[in-house]
């Protein structure tokens, strides 16, 4: 199918290729040079022009754009600029990580100028575009049903991978959930593996350790495969710092679960780890300080 | 080789099988017929006769016998019992889930015997017969590389899936700790299914999303394959209790995490989230109740 | 100080007779009968007349009104209602448990009309009325000295547990963290003597622990007098639920804490603790189980 | 009554005095000079030499000793060295903060040797000296009531902070659970003053809002007396580390929510954030940081 791609950073950038390589004729818009030369490089269809990138999209009513930029203001000032340009019968795809709430909204006041607007939630990462990219789609049927060809190719196999969730946000609703469940996961691996490290007596050896677990274990999983990967490169990350960024996802899981009253203790405690790591300086920690001191005239560090 | 299996329930038979499947030749022994009977329709040797069994495992100091008994006080019985049997060099196995510094205690008893005690630490369940187990090794060297033919034949690959991880004990351990991971994981599972089935505006289908993210995202693992087969079958679940068990690991790792004063937040709490679903009433509960009525005359459940 | 009481229930009612008593010319409102009666009956000035209630309040640019309505949707029509017959220069005062995003919303809106709006959030429930108020105050200089008589009179003393925090909204802020750490305080309480009263060995005395604890221990306070008198009573709960309501102070104390990317991990914990004890049947719980009988053949309760 | 005191640090040194301005006969007894220098300086009765403090304890089956000392090999070693000095009928008392586990051995072992082993768990800190000391009392009747004396006197009323919990060990077992309570309780103010003073908007008063908070709310006790007193002093605890110790009963209420399988999630979360307090890098956290950089690509910190 024909199809543009808005955003050609390390997701888009990828999108375009896998989308190519599957015999789709797709253009990538882009502002910036630099994103543009390499794929260029690899004869994808690109430019820094937006007329020429809207009039390579086909006829009105037939086309296709994809917006694959940060989550923010940037996602809806490139809709609006882009609801102004295309005509009813058109799709537009939103397959960053936006918040569910803006994506229901959005898809509603698009749908008033007739436009399709369809929600991907997409998983993957930099190796989507060998391995294929998890999609979680939301949206009308009508705007799904036109991006068929292009989910197909982009995920893992045709019928694998992907799949229409429900109204207009539930994709980017899910791909929210999903990513509340990867921080409980990464969580609980790597609590694992510190508590191990810290367990002197046996010496143990992390990397072998991920390894073996890839095999056979009742917790063999893709990040199980990465952390493997990632300890043989160096186990003892001394490089690295323990600042755990996070983005939008985990934080609007807890939302959801707070506005739903439903329990989500490991979500949020994964969650809420990262903010903790995030402190140089915990005035908590200064604070139980102060009060060990006042109460008990323990010695604290100062 | 020619090895011993103690204790032919769901795990210790099909490790007979695996390894018979393997081309060992190998004697399995239980008191229960009801556990013999369908072994020996698959043609393995067992039998419920201790004397026969240890004359069926070869000469003293070349003898290996696996034991794959429930944790607990039967471990021990029957470890004191193969103690009597066997002569120095012989190796004894204890593959179920031992508390490490039990295990690390009889490594050393047994040691003292001349006996090469080896502690696998056996992950897979009912899937490891056709998969292969997942198996963390620990123990001397001597008795080790006297089981690598047997190691290899029921991990999922020679090469793969088990590892010899440090001296007696070790084994045992790490398996604890990956029982303690696996709780974390399975807790940021079911907590993300039960928030989206809480959401009611999208309607969504659990079972069609557990199956989309088996392939292409970063949360994929073997823990969503099983998921997903089990939703295939049943997405509401209504036939079963939300009642949790645990075994002992989970409850272990926490301890060792507080013995070391290593922070394991996430896999404490799936654990604690267990045992309250193992309440039928909450104290706790109850007491917040009376306490919300003491100071702000709010109406409460009775 | 003239001043008039909107909400007559618990709080209103109980904080009308404190005004009373306090020398103040103090006048309620309610639309229902119940809740006038009462206080009629002790002597208060209450009318279910607004107009009559307004006309009672002074002179225009004088007027002072509490409003002690429960949070949502009645204190905005109570609020929109009292700004169309109130002048510039009156004070409208909302004592409930208000979010603090809508207070700064109407803070603003109200002092666009030349209106004071001034938040406070009141912590002491029933005991209020004999112990004093604790008064956590936000809004504009103006607002909160027109207030400070009735204030020092509804406080447990003029000069103590009441304060100016800040600007609008800022007392209902400070008041909502308050309930999130009562939260936490109380999950503390509640969870030590469930632990207490699981541990048969020593077969102890949950009353008689809590009135020991109230003197002498670091773990004094009101909430542990309160517990205790609750103990006195019924030591065993028998006849109370287990589910914990919760009131939208808690959640909104989270979602601070969310956007803000403070840590706060145990004033989470005990919400969503309450989230839990809510639930008849918990679908994690049965998906856990679900998981469990998957990849191990483990027995589940059905 | 005639009561000797060994170990006369804060908590040892301040009972002496207490006792003594209570008109009890009481002689202490220390190794250090720098001990015992400031209580003979007040006029207490107070010595190095063990043999002559036993000898100024009264005639043999009518003594009481009352051991002070830190947690650990050294209550064993003074409890071992007084059971060789004391004869049948002889009290002694364990007043520091040791494990129940060890208490109820211990109390077995001196009962054999016809000794009374009282267990007294005691709160207060460097208060207890003029507010008295909460004090949870575990062991035999006949040993309980000779203390009754003392214990009426060192709490801060006879009939008011103290109590006979149960049998031996039971006095532990209480206070174990009370420090529990109080991490959890800790650790919810400061996480709310911490959240306060992140949020910028209302640049509020931490000072100021502990001093509101002790009176007439919800959440007025003595712990945020202290803090109060604390943030009065430095409200910003610029000079002080967040490096929060622990000592072992949090750690030990964990275990035994472990053991009876009761949830604790907030206790234990309280104490294991102290934990996170105290590491220096987290490897959880950089391992955490290489998984995000091994799925997404993502920069991290290094």
């Amino acid at each position: 199918m024909k199809i543009g791609m808005i955003g050609l950073g390390k997701m888009g950038g990828n999108m375009v290729l896998r989308l190519k390589q599957g015999g789709h004729d797709v253009i990538g818009y882009d502002r910036s040079d630099e994103a543009l030369t390499p794929l260029r490089d690899k004869g994808a269809n690109v430019t820094s022009d937006m007329d020429a990138f809207i009039a390579a999209l086909g006829e009105p009513g037939e086309r296709a754009v994809w917006v694959m930029v940060p989550a923010g203001k940037i996602t809806q000032s490139v809709i609006d600029d882009l609801a102004g340009r295309l005509a009813p019968g058109d799709v537009i795809v939103d397959g960053g990580n936006s918040n569910f709430h803006d994506t229901q909204r959005r898809g509603e006041a698009l749908a008033g100028r007739g436009l399709h607007f369809v929600d991907v939630g997409t998983s993957g990462g930099v190796w989507g575009i060998t391995e294929g990219y998890g999609m979680m789609v939301g949206g009308p049927d009508a705007g799904v049903e036109r991006l068929r060809p292009a989910l197909e190719t982009l995920a893992p196999a045709p019928d694998r991978g992907w799949g229409h969730m429900g109204p207009s946000g539930s994709g980017h609703y899910v791909k929210m959930v999903h990513n509340g469940i990867e921080y409980g996961m990464m969580q609980a691996y790597a609590e694992g593996f510190e508590l191990m490290k810290a367990h002197k007596t046996f010496n143990l050896d992390m990397s072998q350790i991920a390894e073996v677990w890839r095999h056979g274990t009742v917790i063999r999983s893709w990040l199980l495969d990465l952390t493997a990967e990632a300890l043989k490169n160096s186990a003892d990350f001394d490089s690295l710092s323990d600042y755990v960024a996070d983005s939008g996802e985990g934080r609007w899981t807890i939302i959801d679960s707070i506005e739903l009253g439903v329990p989500t203790p490991v979500i949020t405690l994964a969650t809420q780890m990262r903010f903790r790591s995030q402190q140089e300086v915990s005035y908590a920690g200064q604070m139980l300080s102060a009060m060990r001191r006042a109460f008990g005239g323990h010695a604290v560090k100062t």
